[in-house]
């Protein structure tokens, strides 16, 4: 699993239909509590604000943190680290 | 998920049977809404063109923005970015 | 598989349900047995401790080794390394 | 996806037998269209032959392209890029 | 897949249920026939000592050549390279 800080979101008006309704935020990797130069996008399901240091699941694993395990991501938000 | 800009089309005349009238786009992947010198190919369900910012999914997730979910593929291009 | 030390622990209050209760813990990654500059998270299942040696399995592996393999993780501690 | 220009042939005589009948390519990987300093071996599913360029899916993906979907492999060779 | 030569052992006497009777062995990794610096974990079921170059699975295809596919792992050993 990842750690890294929520910088920005990512609008798609244009997406596949099981994709509408998820909010994508882009996040900086951390690596042993400090910044890196990696980002990746994820799925939030823990309402994560911009500035806000998060736990992300990556892979088959993301999927099961959603109320849908069929939706189309390979990373969600699955925490907000305290 | 990751971000990118479509820089072209990959042509395949001889492949697997599972994979005829997919269309292959390499994008060059941003990190942080910046360009970086990473490409992936991924197969488009959005109509994406050269030029466009996308969104992609890969491994299984992939799979499951396709209508046949048993396409051979790691990564689909699932939204285009605003 | 990934071997690697523990450095410490994370703490997310505000998490998915499914993960309430899961231990997370940072580690710092070794490659042949030398630190490196890489660090995981993972989930413990073997009563790890700071500075123990561990062995990790990533992916979808990962999950087999709970006992809720729908745990939304990617990463687990699944041996003490002697 | 990756796309690659096959280089060699890896021969295993003592695999396991889930394999037996397998030919193992070994691919040099492009990045737009030029040659990386990166190497992956791939099964091969469309008779490719060294020298030419062929498009390769990973991870479980890659298994949905073989006549027996539980083979033990990360990377098949889906296609000849023309 | 991945090529490599056998380094080493990973000894783990508390470990998961699961992995009792596995043997775990250390690769240096292989590109294009050559060393790398990069290493990998990876059970063994071709009988592979140190020093032999082997053939690697990795990620949920791993598990396919095991007897049981539900071991907790994420790279296998699959084949002795001649």
């Amino acid at each position: 699993m990842l750690s890294g800080r929520v910088t920005g979101t990512i609008v798609s008006t244009r997406k596949v239909d099981s994709l509408i309704g998820s909010k994508f935020l882009e996040i900086q990797l951390f690596s042993n509590g400090k910044e890196t130069s990696e980002y990746i996008i994820a799925i939030d399901t823990v309402g994560a604000g911009v500035g806000e240091k998060v736990l992300i699941t990556t892979g088959s694993g993301a999927r099961l943190a959603l109320d849908n395990a069929n939706t189309p991501t390979d990373a969600v938000i699955v925490g907000i680290i305290d």
